[in-house]
């Protein structure tokens, strides 16, 4: 469909409705390395240009790292299959989806120890938008039934077994792609996430639409957190967390301490300023949607988050208002539990289970809104979910 | 040689008996990448075609991983110089050396670290045929004199520094891929891996030629266990294990609920079972030759390990009857001692010791029996080695 | 300037008096790869032919190592920017900078895992002549303050961001390689090492002039040790270490053992032989230099190494005199503070903090002399920095 075809832009949609390519394949030893579609190829009536490249990065501990950008016509976001397929950063009108670590640099995995500092090694390579927590399990590190587990599991250090990008014209223009990773061990977990990111032709959103499947031949617990960090233009003094709330608690003494503006941030704190968490029950749409928000400190800029309640039934919000220069952020956190140890939340309730060859889904939509008016309406929307008060507890969930 | 050269297919060896490429060489800054030769290219005159290819793979936790893929007419295997040239899988008629890990990729070392886990980091990466444990040290984790071991050692997440291919017309046609890992740290193992695994062009056989070298100015420890593991068909309800048993022990309380049917196996088992594994000395030929054997539930197929017992003194069978896709396996390994952690080896006597600069041999031929008429004949033959009653224990080697 | 320029050898320095290519580069995505320059490039009316290459090592560990090797057409020196831009080996006249390491490949930090053998994993890549301990913290490994810290920290197995080679024509011709190397983590070190590696052309003269930047908005500590170590032929039986001692205190029970000939060199030792520190601080000139030498048994070579000692207020002699072929070596290390462990050292005042976005500044210049004159000059000078007795304890300065 390259170059010299001609469409009217009224044009019905042309039978071929998707059009795909497979960039990275384990099972067919497929690795493009550089490789770059756009509309003039793909989608060449489209007023909207468009494209999606694979690259590869150099330089300290970015060498080798494979970034895919996808550029939508108005928003430009990296997903980088080299580490779990997660989302480094997005970019539209003037907001960035993002936020400033002392990580600047998208490090490979193999410059990641996940067992460093004491099973907080996860750390050293965090600095993405949508990084994941998973999916064998997350949360904190430390002893569970005999095994050290390490902070937020193994997912996001994984590199994708399978890239493939798509073209949809139907039911509107949308580029697709698609990852497959596995995390896999012997006598540990055999889990495969299978994540797909669209995103409309000129909108500024993006939508995961996430499967976890159990490679095995028996039960097995799994976990999932999409850990999406906010730093400026969202976050700021004045900037506040919107969501339907059932149930909160903080999740530690620290937490309790900021109890009473908990949903609002106050900037960067001094240097002794250390993170809080709190924990949350969303209530949802009759379809079982929830929404939460990140609303700018002028009211001009948000980002909402969508999400089913049946794939993401807790949810988290880590503040971590520390000097700017020191990883100045906040996390909206969905999940399938909360960020304790797994033998926390094991007995807690918040370990699911999936049984043999079973697959659990899970969506997140994120749009981004661009003036007060869009905001002020949004925001009403997800007041509109708070059918009843909420229930906040002023203690630790987990004393 | 290569394209037009004729020859009758009687003619006598040439003078070139031997052919051969160095395709990895670190004291030349040397790797191939890719390559393949062909019975067409140094074997021009043979009626059977054999190959031998050097590739690199692609996607998920292989990326980078380079395998050398054997073909000598009949039976293909794969070693990998990335894991410390062990050999990942092999084919031959309708045998299948291998069996079905929940880790299906070739996992690159940099995606391993042996010290997850508390040290059980090595399963992370296992799902091969022939991987090896050692040399530095091998077995269960943990203290041995205040270095915390990681289970089996580094040797198989040690990547090779040499990779030759040759060629052998006498005394029958045979290929031989040779590979040389080192083993060194400083104030640690300073050990050096030379194996040579041959295979003649038409046969079901393989075979190892070891040597292990002390690189150091002092005696140094070391192990070597050759995990060699099978699933089916090899392996199932009915397959037996037969071997010239001296002395065995169960290794631990639940070896001990097995006694009955130790070298039998049930098919695969419950979501409860857990591994049980049998210690043993065996009996050799004249030669110091031992020989065990892996036979199908239906007698017709069967792999004959043969080994010297001065180079491998000592036999574990594990036996891991779990479900089917947990990884229903069964593990025959000669080595220089047991799988306990060293600390336990060494009190029991099992710790060889090189002097300095000295090398040690060992040998394991593995041959693929694939009619009930030749398995027979071979368990006849084990079955003449059985020279006295097995000394059979009824408690842990080790209490 | 390549090629056809013809330049009297004695013409006047050009305008252009430096010349520079950026190798590598995080922010411009850029790996040269592979690259080489020459006096015929850059300086070609040079009598003295010099080159600098960027080269990638294969096989074994060293698989995907970058190399710079630089050639001053007297002194030969190999910069790892893989790993953390320290200077592997180096070569003039018939002197080696460098050791018989057990550890003969240059391994990539995708085989160091520093956590392994209980925070000792540093040396399994140890090899390399100047290697450089820090810059979060270094020293022993062990518990500081809840964070178990691996031996002489994370620099030494991180790549460098940035590579430029330049070539200054004032005020003498000399080749420059400049590497930038971050060491970056969340809720940890934030901090830069920009080194810049200089050498004379046709000289035996090597210097490093390294800056250490916070990147934090925060207050933070930083630790660096230039970990420089020697075997034959400088070291060996006879050979003396020389230097103007202020205060000098054995670092534990074993180094007390050694304190009649702690600056003496034994020769190879025994296989009991254990290590032997000796901690120091020094006098300066009235520029702030100190200056320390390794002098060769029969007196007529020496390694001089001059350095500030604002940079670098503590001194160790690192003896490790056990037999030949297991490591024999000797370190000369000025740095920051000692080689305790970093709680140890922050006990004892030496640990040094950084303001935000502050920088601290050391250099370090080894000087190879090559008769018994140039020696016995440089010794004068050393001993003339003397101006007082030594106070030496006996007893090891951390009880």
């Amino acid at each position: 469909m390259t170059g010299t075809l001609v469409t009217a832009v009224t044009a019905p949609p042309t039978a071929l409705a998707e059009t795909s390519e497979l960039l990275i394949d384990v099972g067919q030893n497929r690795n493009l390395g550089e490789w770059r579609i756009s509309s003039d190829d793909w989608d060449p009536a489209s007023r909207i240009k468009w494209s999606v490249s694979l690259k590869t990065l150099h330089g300290g501990r970015q060498e080798g790292v494979q970034v895919l950008e996808v550029d939508n016509g108005r928003m430009r976001f990296r997903v980088v299959p080299t580490r779990g397929f997660h989302v480094w950063d997005a970019h539209s009108d003037d907001i960035r989806l993002g936020w400033d670590s002392p990580v600047q640099e998208i490090a490979h995995p193999r410059y990641i120890d996940l067992n460093d500092r004491g099973g907080l090694g996860w750390l050293n390579g965090f600095g993405g938008w949508m990084t994941r927590a998973g999916i064998g399990f997350f949360g904190a590190p430390g002893n569970d039934n005999g095994t050290p587990l390490t902070l937020h599991g193994n997912i996001d250090n994984t590199p994708a077994s399978l890239v493939e990008v798509s073209f949809r014209a139907l039911p509107e223009p949308t580029i697709v792609v698609k990852g497959i990773v596995n995390e896999t061990q012997m006598f540990g977990p055999a889990l495969r996430l299978t994540s797909e990111i669209s995103t409309p032709v000129g909108s500024a959103s993006i939508r995961f639409e996430d499967q976890i499947t159990n490679l095995k031949g028996i039960p097995q617990e799994y976990g999932n957190l999409y850990h999406t960090n906010f730093g400026a233009p969202l976050l700021g003094k004045g900037a506040k967390f919107i969501a339907p709330v059932r149930t909160m608690a903080p999740r530690n003494a620290r937490a309790v301490e900021g109890m009473a503006g908990w949903s609002d941030f106050a900037g960067p704190g001094d240097a002794d300023y250390t993170e809080q968490v709190y924990l949350a029950e969303l209530f949802a749409d009759a379809d079982g949607i929830s929404q939460v928000m990140l609303k700018s400190p002028d009211g001009t800029k948000a980002a909402r988050m969508s999400f089913d309640l049946a794939g993401s039934p807790y949810f988290s919000l880590w503040k971590n208002e520390g000097p700017e220069g020191t990883g100045y952020v906040t996390g909206l956190e969905p999940g399938t539990g909360y960020p304790y140890n797994r033998s926390v939340e094991r007995a807690g309730g918040r370990v699911p289970v999936l049984q043999s060859h079973a697959s659990a889904r899970s969506t997140l939509q994120v749009d981004l809104l661009t003036s007060a008016a869009e905001v002020a309406k949004a925001q009403a929307e997800i007041e509109a979910l708070q059918i009843a008060e909420p229930r906040i507890s002023n203690t630790p969930l987990v004393p």
